[in-house]
């Protein structure tokens, strides 16, 4: 007499599974509905408060939590532990196909009421898994409808084995450990527990070529397709991935006519102006020679005569929320080039998390965004209004550039970006030798500190380059000295009181 | 009639507690080796099969998975489950105390069987935890004996409320999380199975002040104090973390006798020469503006003479693996500053993980080091030994710059790094911008270059500058050009085949 309990939650071809169950002689115990669907397919099922013979009791909350059903699951398959079982009136259970209470689902639904939330809260269900999974040298535990086919085909081929039973086991494990994890998780937000664990779950989804370097293995897990979807070119890299998040977090905090061009993590040339191929353009000049193999970022569609300005250089990735049809057609004549299609935007609050030596380093992401009322004119000048939406400009783009970070602007357009350097004066300097190098008029540009000068040297540097105005967070010790240099430059200046490092 | 359950394997403490419930008139319910215990300590208790009436079966795989039990922990507190639990003999069961077989730390022990291993895995355990966790509204469930007093405490209040058991279900769903976990990831393990999630579970350490800026809050989960002890100072930041991590990397790298200074994540001035004071003479010189506020690791101990020169400056943090007791009495006169002792070497095997939107982007950690029998020479100079020397050490301290990284140096020094930038060329410039600066004879001096140099003119600018050889991964289309520029300003190349991309 051969064994099989069903208990499923989700009953997507759980007929068409217990019949081939049949076929192959076992006797199928199953609980409540999951019975009652076999009974109605007229598949023979005993109902497991008559395997039992103790019936559900407390509506519903305890069912399989008996000693006949975990004997037999649990049970080593020796001669001692079947006398003992036999003693018992206890048979071995072979196969254990246990699904969950939808639990995910449930919270997934903002008006469920705790009391349903809590209900579906499934306590035989794991235990029957974990049970059947522990005993894996004799027990087969499925947990998944897609799961059905393969067994089957085992069943037939008689390649149920331990190798694949452990496979089982490890698959069970790790649902149970999900089901916890999400439980834990709702109750840690639900009543506002203070984190005690950092927890994580998520499912391996992409395969990557390699990591940051190709001797690097690497891998997507959770659910970042829901947010770009690839509609083109070669498979997209690590690299790829890193840059498209750094441009596109960018892209969303300016208008959605602006274009972002990044390289290695930095931003090279933005431009925010009224349309996104004048946007283009203009970011492209802004530094052409690190765009060499861009990624280029859009706030909204491309079409046709910005496609084709596109297919003129070597770029990595294009990113944007649409493409006309039109637009499509013309970059996808570039066979290997990325075209991705953003689907929804990525600035939403959760966890920067990130590994250090035994375990991690968890913070808020940096979601803050300038509040202009805050900002504090500390020089004798004022800014023109002009000046005014440069600086913001310029100011949302530092915090996106790697620290030390100095981002020299005008009408919207970036002109020399200082990015991740061990100074500010360093910074400084860098950015203007780029714009010089490029032949910008840096007359009356505007300049983005992520962080305060630390000393006057950077802003007379900028100064005496033909910047005009200056916005920083303020808060150095020396901020008095750096007001007074300022002053004497006439140039104007803001503090923001808001620092934006980014490492 | 009240009824509390323990079954634990740690028992720390339970002898106290357990007096403690009978003082509050608890009937004791208790597995086999609790039982035991509680009996020789004079402390009136029933063995669970004696509650049950049936006796614990298959050597202990099944105690108390039984509806008297379940019943009693899950029954609702309301008149109709009362009057259905009386008709099966059930009680409710107020208080479930139940910690889990040691799994974890069996595991720990690379000698244990799998069986002992599987052994261990506790089945009966996580489902009466779940149990009373789902049932909080009626069941307090503790797991560890560190909530034997507060629990205690809170019976003789009166305080042992909803909003009580509700926090001690968190931490029961977080266990039996953690529990699932650690059996799931010794499967993939052990059994070297394709991993099919990426699950995390980490313990909330420390609170950190702030995290990357003021705004943004943060914390450390898991075990980064087992890598790093703060022996004095102010409270460790964020910023101190990634930057301790990044200098440490690169230092257990090179001698032990090295020094390395870093700034915003980056080295600024790094140093492998016979001793560690002479290291960090050398190291600051390389660039004193960048050090200051720096972060400076050493690979060896830290005596007094190297104390007193780096009390001479504004360091933010010192981390070495040693310090003499004289060393750190002079270290300590600055009352903020971090002294960190390195407790272990970080340079392991593991995973880097960091968040996207939707997931996480993990990789294998970048620990492929030179092999220098791999090494091309592919110009027609050959460098001299005491290049090979220095390019070696330049080459390893690329590999620690944000990319696109170039490093001069000389005498393993560094002369002149340039960081983080979206071209090559412009390291370049900046890492031979900021060597001249400080007056630095770039003659014969070497580079390391973290990628491949997509078109010959930084390695001619190099050249001009007075460098003299050049180790890079080679692998542009355009290597050809690069090396015929090479060959044309008499410079050796050396091609390594590995690229070692930072960001």
């Amino acid at each position: 007499m051969k064994y099989s309990l069903i208990s499923v939650s989700d009953k997507s071809n759980i007929v068409e599974f217990a019949k081939a169950l049949i076929k192959f002689d076992y006797n199928i115990i199953a609980t409540g509905k999951t019975s009652k669907l076999l009974t109605e397919n007229n598949i023979p099922n005993k109902e497991i408060s008559d395997f039992t013979g103790f019936r559900e009791i407390l509506k519903g909350r305890v069912k399989t939590l008996h000693p006949k059903v975990f004997g037999g699951i649990l049970m080593k398959r020796d001669e001692a532990d079947f006398s003992e079982a036999k003693s018992f009136d206890i048979f071995p259970i072979d196969i254990v196909c246990v699904n969950l209470y939808p639990f995910k689902e449930i919270i997934k639904n903002d008006s469920a009421s705790i009391d349903e939330v809590i209900e579906n809260i499934d306590i035989g269900g794991p235990s029957l898994i974990r049970a059947a999974a522990k005993n894996y040298k004799h027990v087969s535990v499925l947990t998944s409808p897609e799961q059905y086919q393969e067994f089957i085909e085992r069943l037939e081929k008689n390649l149920v084995d331990e190798e694949y039973r452990i496979k089982l086991a490890y698959r069970a494990f790790s649902y149970t450990a999900d089901f916890d994890i999400s439980v834990s998780n709702y109750f840690e937000r639900k009543f506002e527990l203070e984190k005690t664990h950092l927890k994580i779950f998520e499912r391996n989804t992409t395969k990557l070529r390699y990591g940051e370097n190709p001797h690097q293995k690497a891998e997507i897990y959770g659910d970042f397709f829901l947010y770009f979807n690839i509609l083109h070119g070669k498979e997209i890299s690590y690299n790829n991935i890193l840059d498209i998040i750094s441009g596109v977090e960018l892209s969303e905090e300016l208008n959605s006519s602006a274009c972002v061009i990044i390289k290695h993590n930095n931003p090279c040339g933005v431009a925010s102006l009224d349309n996104n191929y004048n946007s283009y353009i203009q970011a492209l000049k802004s530094d052409p020679i690190s765009a060499f193999g861009g990624i280029v970022v859009f706030g909204e569609e491309v079409d046709d005569k910005l496609a084709e300005k596109l297919n003129e250089i070597f770029l990595e990735v294009i990113v944007a929320p649409d493409f006309s049809p039109k637009a499509l057609e013309i970059l996808k004549k570039k066979k290997d080039r990325r075209i991705v299609k953003k689907l929804k935007n990525i600035n939403e609050k959760g966890l920067d998390i990130r590994s250090i030596p035994g375990g991690f380093l968890v913070q808020e992401r940096d979601l803050t965004t300038l509040n202009v009322s805050n900002i504090k004119i500390v020089t004798e000048n004022k800014p023109s209004s002009r000046e005014m939406y440069d600086l913001i400009f310029a100011w949302i783009v530092a915090k996106h550039v790697k620290s030390n970070a100095i981002v020299i602007a005008k009408n919207k357009v970036t002109l020399g970006i200082g990015a991740g350097q061990t100074s500010r004066l360093d910074s400084v300097k860098i950015a203007i030798n780029k714009a010089k190098e490029l032949g910008f008029d840096l007359s009356n540009s505007v300049v983005g500190s992520d962080a305060f000068f630390p000393f006057p040297d950077g802003v007379i540097k900028l100064a005496e380059a033909g910047v005009s105005s200056i916005i920083q967070p303020g808060g150095s010790i020396r901020d008095e000295e750096v007001i007074q240099a300022a002053n004497k430059y006439k140039l104007s200046m803001l503090f923001t009181g808001i620092r934006h490092f980014k490492h």
